[in-house]
């Protein structure tokens, strides 16, 4: 039996927590699939008197989390402080500095920081391990970085986000508006106090700017990615998308065209054909289309302290066996930068929805603008008659070009007879 | 740049040469992720004239497969002959014999011959991999033995044929019979001349009883797995089974109880619910119940030349950036044998169809032999009424033990009344 991998542990929230108990718990079969045991040996965390579920006397204890980058004691460190600055940040860079591999649940701290990171970490030799950083305890990462490696993926996509996907289909599933079941989701504790980092699409973006580092090996670029959030949502729309055969989910989609790389997190129209369409309620999923494999999806919990731990621990266990992958999927040498694809060059399918006066003429305007800017309709639904009053009117487009679209959409949105702002979904093929 | 890894391939029939494709297709990223150049140096096949759609010239040529493995040029050796002895099985020893890592995509060597293989390559100290071996191009292995593995697995199921997939989605789409579909699936292309190993379920077996090794760190043991084909599915059953709200699938469960392991192949009634339900045609789907992460479902192309050389080439390029597990996920001293529980002891819920004579009694014959047994009923369906003649009965039993189940069924169709061989399915929870 080699010596135990002797691991630091900063952040005891519900992940920390998580971790230390899942390697009690587990403890015979961890150290069965590791090679050797994996123990926690030092913490780090701010209150030492809270209970956390889990024994953490005779464990090192350190005020500052820097301290267990020098802990001559601790083997390896595990980030679970949050944040993509401040500690979370200082730990790491001390950690790998020291000369100890780091494994991180950290999305926001890997996609704004991590090409540097990643550099820091191949120039010290160790480790930078971020399996729990995306999509739970889904391993996506690894399915991405190792298991698909012989492929080129020219596109990933998913739902990275279960406080969203959690909105989304409760909204569809009682007719209710975001606000409402948004309230309901942080009284069941799916949604934070503060929600932005969610609902405005934000985690959802870090998680797809790592994903699409690992999928085209460049490092992570998470200013180029687009974001939408799920604010603007309405009932209204997304029955009218069960009427077409779509279900609206927030998806992260990273794709490689002739232009260079998209990378968007936006409400989308997924056809119902498409199994990801059907994944529901707090669940991730993520496909990714690779030459030769085709398409393979993962879906399964992505969050919370079990998936989150399993994860991380998935990790040292790599970490124990030697398992070794550069942060990226290759050494910084290998690594490129694809021109990135601004939103306004997006080429896509469109879901339109308006708020008309039902008078004559009014569609006759509205079909004009997007003629002028070049749009094609692919259909039109203007469903029950209320004259002089407001009623929707849904259009669906061809394939166009973003920036024309958008401009199609000024010009209706100006209109004396649309009287609320339009509402704009991109439709996302299968 | 490090080195090139040199590897010798056996076996240039559809997989072979699809590994040599990729290899040349996607060098630059495969050599940016492997860390280094991996080229095919020699090969071994019978027929050196055959158009492969790729060059060989150059390429070492064996006659006989043990060659490449004293080919003091290779490094690592591709195994992708088939078939579960002879010469593949000659290959793999000699290869191991000689120090050299293997890879192959042989279900039926690893399942038969996987355990005695695994030893020798530990004693050896080289890696034996297999991911090509179960469904195809999906990194499941990696998953399982990886990516969960810091959880304690309880099930592992899938849809691991897709030549029955096939098959049985055709049927429900067609309400056609069953050969009927395996005939026009011989002329696609998507069944063999021979179809035996994939609808006797066999194949499936095989892939099976990898992943229950897998999953429970234990030896693999094909000789544990109980197997039904879908010969016997009709295109009746699958229609009830629509009404039912089910779809039948022919599924590998290994599953953990309290008296051991499960390991069985089989047609099952699957609730629409369960996202497996609706993994048709071709595709391939595993899903993973691990605690803490709860349940994980892949899906993917379980088989053509593209996503298996995809696996291959994955095993490949961990080989080239060594990183190593033990076949089973644990080395031998880790591993442990848990008790086999015979399909006899199985518990479920059963789908049970009857074509019987519609007269008076009938239906109180059968439901007092099921009482009888033991076995209580959830629903029955006698749907349209023919004096005299004969009518489908379709009963639901609440869970029972299987033994029970089969006495109730044998006194059912040793009735008069009872006019077929009762159809008995077995219905698996999501």
């Amino acid at each position: 039996m080699s010596k135990p991998l002797s691991v630091g542990v900063a952040g005891l929230g519900t992940v920390g927590a998580g971790v230390l108990r899942l390697l009690r718990d587990n403890a015979e079969v961890i150290q069965a699939r590791a090679g050797r045991p994996v123990a926690v040996v030092a913490v780090s965390a701010r209150d030492r008197t809270r209970d956390r579920g889990v024994p953490t006397g005779g464990l090192r204890w350190y005020e500052d989390a820097a301290g267990l980058a020098s802990d001559p004691g601790v083997d390896a460190v595990v980030e679970l402080i949050g944040g993509s600055d401040g500690p979370a940040r200082a730990l790491v860079q001390a950690a790998l500095a020291a000369g100890k591999p780091v494994i991180t649940a950290n999305k926001a701290l890997m996609a704004v920081h991590g090409a540097e990171l990643a550099s820091q970490a191949e120039a010290a030799g160790v480790a930078l391990a971020f399996e729990a950083a995306v999509a739970g305890g889904i391993p996506v990462i690894k399915a991405l970085r190792e298991g698909l490696a012989a492929n080129r993926v020219d596109r990933v996509a998913g739902i990275l986000n279960g406080t969203c996907n959690y909105i989304l289909t409760e909204m569809g599933r009682g007719g209710r508006e975001f606000a409402d079941v948004l309230a309901d989701a942080q009284r069941l504790g799916y949604a934070e106090a503060d929600p932005a980092f969610d609902i405005d699409g934000v985690d959802a973006a870090h998680k797809l700017a790592i994903l699409a580092a690992l999928a085209f090996n460049q490092p992570v670029d998470f200013g180029a990615v687009h974001v939408e959030g799920i604010r603007q949502v309405s009932a209204l729309d997304i029955a009218f998308a069960a009427e077409l055969g779509y279900r609206i989910k927030l998806l992260g989609i990273a794709r490689r065209t002739e232009a260079g790389i998209e990378t968007r997190v936006h409400p989308c129209m997924v056809p119902l054909s498409d199994p990801i369409a059907r994944v529901d309620g707090v669940f991730n999923a993520v496909v990714a289309e690779g030459d030769p494999v085709g398409r393979v999806m993962l879906q399964g919990r992505g969050a919370g302290a079990g998936p989150t731990a399993s994860a991380v621990v998935s990790d040292l266990i790599d970490l124990a066996q030697n398992r070794r992958t550069p942060a990226w999927g290759a050494t910084g040498a290998a690594l490129h930068r694809l021109p990135s694809v601004p939103i306004s060059a997006h080429h896509g399918a469109y879901y339109l929805r308006l708020m008309v006066v039902d008078r004559p003429g009014v569609i006759a305007d509205v079909t004009a603008a997007l003629r002028d800017a070049g749009v094609s309709l692919e259909s039109m639904i203007q469903r029950g008659r209320a004259p002089g009053e407001a009623v929707p009117v849904v259009l669906v487009t061809h394939e166009c070009n973003e920036a024309a679209m958008r401009r199609a959409v000024d010009a209706i949105a100006a209109m004396d007879a649309v009287l609320e702002p339009p509402a704009l979904i991109r439709i996302e093929p299968a």
